[in-house]
């Protein structure tokens, strides 16, 4: 037992005072777990744009102050009274999409949504609607349940996975959200092997569902990025074609070159842009009959996507996946020793690395074109 | 053999000679059928909204003049070179989904469409682009590739199916395109045995998922529609709940009362109202993680469907569904030997019959709400 271990804990974090302002390394104080609550000290965390997304205040549902951050690798510091799935040196990855195993989602068998702590989740609380961050009084707000951005974070019990020790955690942390959403949205699927493919966004989502769709077994995958830069990188991953949108003959929209150029459609789309212009042009594009449209992204508050119902009617599906539809407690140690055993691609995707004092200008390179993934060294 | 084969026969024909018109019953000569194609003696035809929406104008791609009608039962009179589908005296089934079992979407066994006439039957032709309809020297264009509305017509031979003699054709003839379209939408979904469903307009087409999903074994269908004449019809048809949304508390939403009282959403929901805001409704009635929501119904030309991306990301799906995905030549044979066997309800459609003359009227009797389906007697 660490000799922090039921005492509060001082230490650094990045907090978010206000909407659009850069974050802000603080001193924070960190209550130890309570009942069903873990303590994780944090040593790597990726920055994604979901961060950005409430960072930069176009999410309509962001509180302030906050410490961002979802993507983190750690050490568990100290458990709370229940907790069983985690133990105290163990290296884990906090999930975002929890899993209880208890709720009427998880045990539905159908969808890797839980609804445990779902709404103090989304509220930026613990499940007992408080808050284990605070500056000189002041409560701060946790985000997505994992708050990756400080040295110290508490997380709900069914909130936290442990992995193989002996995986580095500055690249396994990536499986908290980007590397595990795009293999979920391949994997989750029937029928990709041996299936065309159009990937829409070549960041490290949309690069991840390259890879995972080469390692199944897809005939063809067609990357879509008006960034010329991301080509070489979709091939590196698996892409047979790239095609940039904006290169394309005046008038044409990217839609109907697909189904050109595939006789007829692709059988799978996945959208990893966020865009709901693209969302559409990815169902489109897909084959009369029998092609499925994924969407990953995520679009800015109050847009829609829309399109003619009869592009429904005439076989054509529109679904999404949220963290893959992967049940991370359950999985994420397989996708962990996948890594170690080479038939997962983690390290490819960490392009850009930072210390934690530098953490906005790793929010800058995200912005950047060659940026996949920056990796945060909070040490 | 008829002695009418090889012939031009003159018979009666229902013609809509421009948008919005009525229809006028005309002599018109109906040549007789070319290689691959069958001439086929009408008995009896349903009348469709889809009938209705292309007499009314609202069909940019309708075409004039036209024999419509697309849900006749009749007898083989004759056939052209090469047809074995189909013999002279066969009770038959036009489909305006043919089954070539060549084409590539055949082949595919991911869907009912079929690629072989598509192309020319939507230029209201037969597949070597030209008709076989016409007065006076003036052709006439087919619809649907079945124009059901003649008391002869020619379609080809990949787009009829021949059918157990003993059925009445007078009841069978539904199965052309409602029925089938009802039964289809449900029975090629795993799943709806044990679940909750919601069904959104109680037409033809609404009742029939009804039915079918009663006889499947959903263990919840709730009605929807805002004719409350339709209660008891719904009920009928084995409709646990009846909703009438224009009697919901003052703003609010048919989805949020929906989820209200199935303590989260429906896991089934199907549009059988072609109004692309109720397939808003019923795809957002969903339950979150799993639901299903299909599309029946087709819209007005121009219209769109939208919903926020979140919906498809926590888990639902949006799909549709053309002829129900049925195979015509493949399994109407089978919905017809279970009429036969008392499993598959037809006669309960039948609120109106109408002679040839009275086609029209026929029309009128379909906007009335106590009409299901009407079915004219060509002799």
């Amino acid at each position: 037992m660490s000799d922090t271990t039921g005492k509060t804990i001082t230490c650094k974090a990045a907090v978010c005072w206000g909407a659009g302002e850069p974050l802000k390394i603080e001193t924070v104080e960190v209550a130890p777990p309570r009942a069903h609550e873990v303590r994780i000290k944090i040593l790597y965390t990726g920055i994604c744009h979901t961060d950005e997304y409430t960072r930069s205040g176009k999410d309509p549902e962001g509180l302030f102050p906050v410490i961002l951050g979802h993507e983190g690798g750690g050490i568990v510091e100290s458990v709370g009274e229940g907790v069983t799935g985690v133990a105290v040196g163990d290296h884990v990855i906090p999930l975002y999409t929890a899993e209880c195993r208890e709720c009427k989602f998880c045990k539905s068998g159908k969808t890797n949504l839980c609804g445990k702590v779902r709404t103090t989740q989304g509220q930026g609380l613990m499940p007992d609607s408080t808050s284990r961050f605070s500056i000189n009084g002041q409560s701060i707000h946790h985000f997505m349940g994992t708050s990756t951005f400080s040295e110290y974070t508490v997380v709900a019990d069914v909130s936290v996975v442990a992995v193989n020790k002996s995986a580095p955690l500055d690249k396994v942390c990536l499986l908290g959200c980007g590397i595990t959403t795009a293999w979920g949205a391949v994997m989750k699927q029937n029928g990709i092997k041996g299936s065309t493919v159009a990937v829409f966004g070549c960041g490290a989502i949309g690069l991840g569902v390259i890879s995972t769709s080469a390692i199944v077994g897809a005939s063809r995958i067609i990357a879509v990025d008006t960034n010329p830069g991301k080509e070489s990188w979709a091939k590196k991953m698996g892409a047979t074609d790239f095609v940039n949108p904006t290169k394309l003959p005046e008038g044409k929209r990217i839609q109907d070159y697909l189904i050109e150029v595939t006789d007829g459609g692709l059988d799978f789309t996945f959208d990893a842009t966020g865009n709901v212009h693209v969302m559409r042009a990815a169902l489109e594009a897909c084959h009369k009959g029998w092609g499925v449209s994924t969407i990953i992204g995520v679009a800015a508050a109050g847009q829609e996507i829309s399109t003619r119902p009869f592009q429904l009617v005439t076989g054509r599906v529109w679904r999404g996946s949220a963290f893959g539809g992967v049940k991370g407690r359950t999985e994420i140690p397989g996708l962990v020793e996948d890594y170690l055993k080479g038939t997962l691609r983690i390290d490819e995707y960490v392009t850009h690395h930072r210390k934690f004092a530098e953490i906005n200008e790793g929010f800058h390179d995200m912005h950047a074109g060659d940026c996949i993934r920056c990796v945060v060294d909070m040490s």
